[in-house]
Formats: C-alpha cells, sequence, structure tokens
C-alpha cells in the first residue's frame, strides 16, 4: 500500500527553519518547558499540521496530539512522538527531531490520501528535559498518570513560578497531575515510534546514517561513595604502613575497567564512569598521603542483571580494596531507574528496513522510556547527530534524517504494526 | 674511655617539661621561627647548658652553639645538632629531641671531667620548619651561606613582618644572609650527628625503640600534573569513543603503583604519592564523564637514579595512557630537592651501637641534609615516636629516647671519628 510515498522532506526542512528562528536565543536554541520558547514550537508545528489537514487535538497538560485517522477511529492507534522542549542554550534537533519526522510523514500520506487501518498520531509531549522544573519525562509522565502530585509545587527555576502556577497560566490545568487521572490509556496505543538525534558519536564514528535503538539504558549510581584513610607525610610513611584514599581508590577504580571489559567481552551491555573524583581541598596537599576521597560510580546497561552484578562486583571489590590498602571506602546507598528495552518486533522490522542496519543502546533517557514502562510496545530509531546534543552545535543533517524518516515511514506504511 | 657514663636523662626530662610548659598553647605546641616561642625554647636550652658547664655561643642569626672543649681546640669539631622550632600546634619532640639528647649527653660528660680530644657542640639551630616564613632551614642553610638573600624580604605569614625585620628585633644580624656569608666552615666540622623522632609509623610497627637513618630522601614532584578529555554524557557515550580524563588518570596513577612494586621488589628506596586528585567541581557532574582531572605525583628516593627513572616511566606511560585513553595527559614540571645520603662510616657504627640494629630511609627533610650538602659527614638517629609528627599527639617514651641517645653517646665515647 502506498509503497512509493516519501516523506515531505521540504514541509520537514521549514519547519526546522522555523523552530530555530522562532526559539533560538544567542548562539542557542532555548524552548523552555511550558514556557514561551517551548509554547512557540508547539505554534509552529501545530500550524503545520493543521495546514497538512491533521485533526488536532489538545490534553488538558498541553501535550499536542495530530492525527491522521484511520479507518477503525476505534482501534488502538500508533503514537509518533517525541519532546519540542529543550535545555537552555541547547540544539534545534533533540527532540524536535522526533515530532518534525512524523508531521512529515503524516503530512505525506495524508496529502496521498493514504488511508491506514487505524488512527496515525504525532504527539509532541511536553517537557521531557523539563531543565527548568528539575523533574524529567512532565510530559508523558503525566499523561499517564505516573507524577508525583507534589511536583506542582516544583518551583521554575529561574522565575521561580511553581509548576501550578505555570499550567494555569499557559491555559493548561493541573488537576489531572493532582489526581494522577490517565490522560492517555496504554491499552489503545498499538504502538510508541519515536526518531531522535543520537546524543554521542557512535554513528559519526562508525559512518552510518541511522540506528535501530535496542532500549534505553538504566542507571544504578554510587552517588555519595567515599574512601577513607589517613592523611600522613607522603616521604616518611612507606608503603605497608599507608592508609592512602586516592591509592585505595584508584585501584577500585582501575578493577571496575576491568570488570566492565569483561562484562563487553561477554557481550553484555555496560557503561562505568566515575565522574567525579575529588580528594577534600581543605586538607590534602602535595607533600600528604590523601586521608579521604569522594567519587561518583555510574552503571548504565539495559540490562538490570548486569548492573546488579556489576554493584555486587562494585561493593566486593570495595571491601577487597579497604583490606588491601587499610582503609574503608564506602561506596553508599545506589540511586536507579530502570532500563527500557525496545520491542523485539519492531526493532527487528526497523533493521530490515535500514540499508546498514545497525542496533545500539541509547545511554541518556527518552519518552520511549515511560511508553515501555506502562506496556506500550515502543521504538526508537537513531540518526546521526555530530557534537553530543544538549548545546548549541547540535548538527544533523536532512541527508541523514531522511534516512532515519524514511525508516519510520516504513515501519508505518508497509507493516501491520 | 669513660665508659661507663650515661647521657642525663633526668636533665633531658626536665628540659622536655620545661619547653612544653613554656610553649604549649592549648592542645599543640607553639615554637615560632624567630619568634617567642623559639626563643624561649633557646632559653631555657642556654640556662641548661650554662649550668652544666658548656661554652655558650650564639651567631649572628641566631644558632646557638654549645661545646664542651676538647684537647685540641683547633681540631675539627663534631656537631650535634637539631632544631627548636615547630610548626603551629607542633608537638613537644619534633627537633627539640635532638637539642635536649645532645645537651644530656654533654652535661654528662662535662660533669665526668671527661675531654674529648676535640670539641663536642650541641647546636640549636634556628628555623628549620620555618613554617611561618615558608622557607626550610633557615638557620643552617643560613650558617652556610646557602640562602638566598631574596628570602630577607619574606613576611612572616601572621604579622607580616619580614625576616629581616624579625631577625633585627630578636637582636639577630641580616648582614650574613645578604651577603651569603659563611658562618660555619664545612672543613672545620668532624661529623654533624642528629637525633630526631621518626615522623611515620615504622617504628613503631616493627617493636624497635631507635633505627640508624640511611638518608634523606631526594623529592622530584610534578606539582601540576593535568589531564584533558572530553566531558560528555555518561550513558550516551561508549568505551571506544570516550576521552575519560578520570579513566585515564586512574590507568597512569595505577601504573605507577606498579612501577613502585618493581622498583620496591628490585631493591630500591621509593615513595611515590598522588595526595591531590580532583575533577573540576564547575563542570564535573554525576552524569558527565569528566572532562579534566587535575593531580600531583610526588616522587621520592634516596637515590636521584631512581628518581629519574621514575619520573621518565611516569613520562613514557602519560604518552601511553594518553593515546590508549585519547586525552592529553601533561605531567609538566618537576620541583626537585636532592637526596642526601647518611656517611656510610657513622651508620655502621650507629648500626654496631644498637641491640637491635635497623637501618631506614628519612622522607621528612632534616638539617643533617644542609650538613651532608656541603660535605659535613653526617648521621642521623630515629627514636620511634607515636602519631606521627607535626600534630600535638607526637608521642616519643623517655625509654625510647634514652636507646636512641646511648647510641648517640656511644657513637662520641667509644669512636674515635
Amino acid at each position: 500500500m502506498a509503497g512509493a510515498i516519501q516523506p515531505d522532506l521540504d514541509l520537514a526542512a521549514s519547519l526546522f527553519d522555523a523552530l530555530s528562528s522562532a526559539t533560538r536565543r544567542g548562539r542557542g536554541i532555548v524552548r523552555d518547558s511550558y514556557g514561551d520558547g517551548e509554547q512557540a514550537a508547539h505554534d509552529i508545528v501545530r500550524s503545520a499540521a493543521e495546514a497538512a489537514g491533521l485533526e488536532i487535538r489538545v490534553d488538558p497538560i498541553g501535550n499536542l496530539s495530530m492525527t491522521l485517522p484511520g479507518r477503525d477511529r476505534a482501534a488502538p492507534r500508533v503514537i509518533i512522538g517525541s519532546h519540542l522542549d529543550s535545555v537552555p542554550q541547547g540544539g534545534n534537533y533533540d527532540g524536535a527531531a522526533g515530532v518534525v519526522a512524523g508531521v512529515c510523514v503524516l503530512a505525506a500520506l495524508q496529502r496521498a490520501g493514504f488511508v491506514p487501518d487505524f488512527d496515525l498520531s504525532v504527539m509532541a509531549i511536553r517537557a521531557e528535559e523539563s531543565a527548568w522544573f528539575d523533574v524529567a519525562y512532565l510530559g508523558s509522565a503525566g499523561a499517564f498518570g505516573l507524577l508525583d502530585p507534589a511536583c506542582l509545587s516544583i518551583a521554575r527555576s529561574d522565575n521561580g513560578s511553581s509548576l501550578e502556577a505555570t499550567l494555569r497560566q499557559r491555559g493548561f490545568d493541573p488537576q489531572p497531575l493532582r489526581e494522577r487521572r490517565r490522560l492517555l490509556d496504554p491499552a489503545r496505543i498499538r504502538a510508541y515510534l519515536e526518531l531522535h538525534i543520537e546524543q554521542g558519536p557512535t554513528l559519526v564514528a562508525r559512518g552510518l546514517p541511522a540506528a535501530v535503538v535496542s532500549g534505553i539504558r538504566g542507571c544504578k549510581r554510587f552517588r555519595n561513595a567515599r574512601c577513607v584513610g589517613e592523611y600522613a607525610h607522603s616521604g616518611a610513611v612507606g608503603r605497608a604502613y599507608r592508609h592512602d584514599a586516592v591509592a585505595a581508590t584508584v585501584a577500585l577504580l582501575h578493577h571496575m575497567e576491568s570488570v566492565w571489559l569483561q562484562q563487553e567481552a561477554s557481550g553484555a551491555d555496560l557503561v562505568v564512569t566515575a565522574g567525579e573524583l575529588l580528594t577534600d581541598p581543605a586538607r590534602h596537599g602535595p607533600s600528604k598521603i590523601a586521608g579521604e576521597t569522594r567519587f561518583v560510580l555510574d552503571l548504565r546497561s539495559l540490562s538490570d542483571a548486569t548492573m546488579e552484578t556489576v554493584a555486587a562486583e562494585a561493593r566486593a571489590a570495595a571491601a577487597r580494596v579497604s583490606a588491601e590498602y587499610r582503609v574503608q571506602i564506602a561506596l553508599g546507598a545506589t540511586s536507579d531507574s530502570p532500563p527500557a528495552v525496545m520491542d523485539r518486533r519492531l526493532r527487528d522490522r526497523l533493521m530490515a528496513l535500514l540499508e546498514h542496519p545497525f542496533e545500539m543502546a541509547s545511554g541518556a533517557g527518552h519518552d520511549a522510556a515511560v511508553f515501555t514502562k506502562v506496556g506500550v510496545p515502543s521504538a526508537m530509531i537513531f540518526v546521526r547527530n555530530a557534537n553530543g546534543s544538549h548545546n548549541p552545535e547540535e548538527a544533523m543533517s536532512m541527508a541523514d534524517f531522511a534516512v532515519g524518516t524514511r525508516a519510520l515511514m516504513g515501519l508505518l506504511r508497509d507493516v501491520p504494526l
């Protein structure tokens, strides 16, 4: 059916241009969640969808649905989604690429007179980054009734206005959030599809335009790890008598790198990061053995079991190293977020649609994780992007966007979802 | 000759008590270099020496000599020395033990009517710690004309008074320092002997009351080492694409520990310390790969060759690790101080005088390093001390002091130096 229809890439290019023009502030993009920047983006996308003849609906908390009606309006629908907010001084593509892809796919199908078996909706989700309110996935988690109502009193970081006041000011209704009321029924959603720029360098390095996302990594983080030894004169205390917090921390982190290598060699998905590591500037010194370090150990994987295994290995190694180096390493509690594995069937179909099929994990979170959590079969397409995301230098080519968007269209068009 | 004479340990005990009473400020000892605290200590020791019949002489920069005249007054003399200043809130024994040991040895010899072949002097050296002026060895280096005259303008850290003004106020003469004039002729010194508390835990751990010092370790320090990588999302960037400054720094420091183990196994004297290690609190984050670390790498050894070898290995490893981890490790320049090896003959004689002979390196610096530098055969005796030094908890027993002091006396008494 409709095999020759192509996504409307001219529309996509004009939308990216309009979004950039309307929301660029200095070097970067500012689409403040529930603020003027995000609203401007919603207005631009909504106008284009209306012009293309899609049905428009805005839910009580501001999520925008643009629908190509299907033959059976009562059948569970497909949602193509992503967000339109950005971080402060972000780039033009993180989030917007997925919404624009959906609109230029549905606009082309509508123009060609294609009528799907069931509704196809593009959902412009509110406040995924939510950098100003510091609660990720406000729009999608809110739509599924998953948010703690206490979030309504969170103050916007710049002007202090509460989330509740901000919603009301924008004309939205905080009541569903207060009642944890579902605005979307997972049983009424056949599948959730999200195209997103890759936020790491993998596709640039591999020379591939797009990839299928295997899943969104969960995180197990030792946020407040600490090693306590004893400060002493670096010259006057031999190895056997030291309680060297730096040497012990180095030994632990070096061991965790070898654990990472072993896990990778056995095919497990894992990243291990110590992004903060500090001796105490108030007490350390160039001719002192360090008596203390503080560090963060961040474990991420598509597999809860892998994270459990590696966290247990970290605790065991901390105990061994503490004994060997005569220090006390306290890794402390972990803060955990679960992995979200993308739907196997959708992944396989997407792989078949790519000229150079490649599958990779997403390290950063996406709305797709929320849809997965409530049981909606979900899939994601990554599009090559240079320079990472969350900065003005995001760089996605329209040619790569076209590859990802054609795969998205293929999934809708050729496959009985 | 005079084999039965013993050090006057009662005098020693009373001197330690008097020093503690006169210079304790709160928990700790404060004998500020060229200040009231150090002067009070000099006054106490000088009075005891005068009472014991020793000859008193104070040089233009305040170093105090207390001499038992020998048969040949023109022959090169032996100096038993150490310092009477302390760090702020230090302990009662660091420095003072060596001066007190000398006085209680010479007082006993004098009382017994013992006349040595050559002069034996105790030298209470000024400002070895020099914590308030931040130039170590002021008294001994000044006496040998080794100080940069620019040090006269260094301001005392608490009251801002220059070293020159401080010397004048105390009745001393800055002119020799300005002219780099020698107040002591190395050729006129037969040997320099210094008893000192151990500043590390070795003798406590080994259950030994005293040790012979093999030498004072030199230091080669990479004071401003830096590793620059790239900040990135900890979840979104795989191992192959990271520029992880923490992982690279850990790899380098872990390698340097293995270098240390190899050097120790081959019998080399070495300590390796990274006492400062910091990611950048302004830029790091719990879910970020660190783009930068700063650290100190401090190498100490009795052997210049060992330090050179290990520093070269550190530079080579930094290059290898930089390539492997795709970062730039810049170790930077080293600040160097040379090792001071104690006189072989004096060490052997001291070893023969100990019931449990044990030889060890000193990691901290001492005036003996200055005497060694100008070519005076020098020896040091370490006395067991708990809790390290430079803090109020220094703990030396009089029994251990007696063991060290008897060895010192034996060296003077029984040996034709």
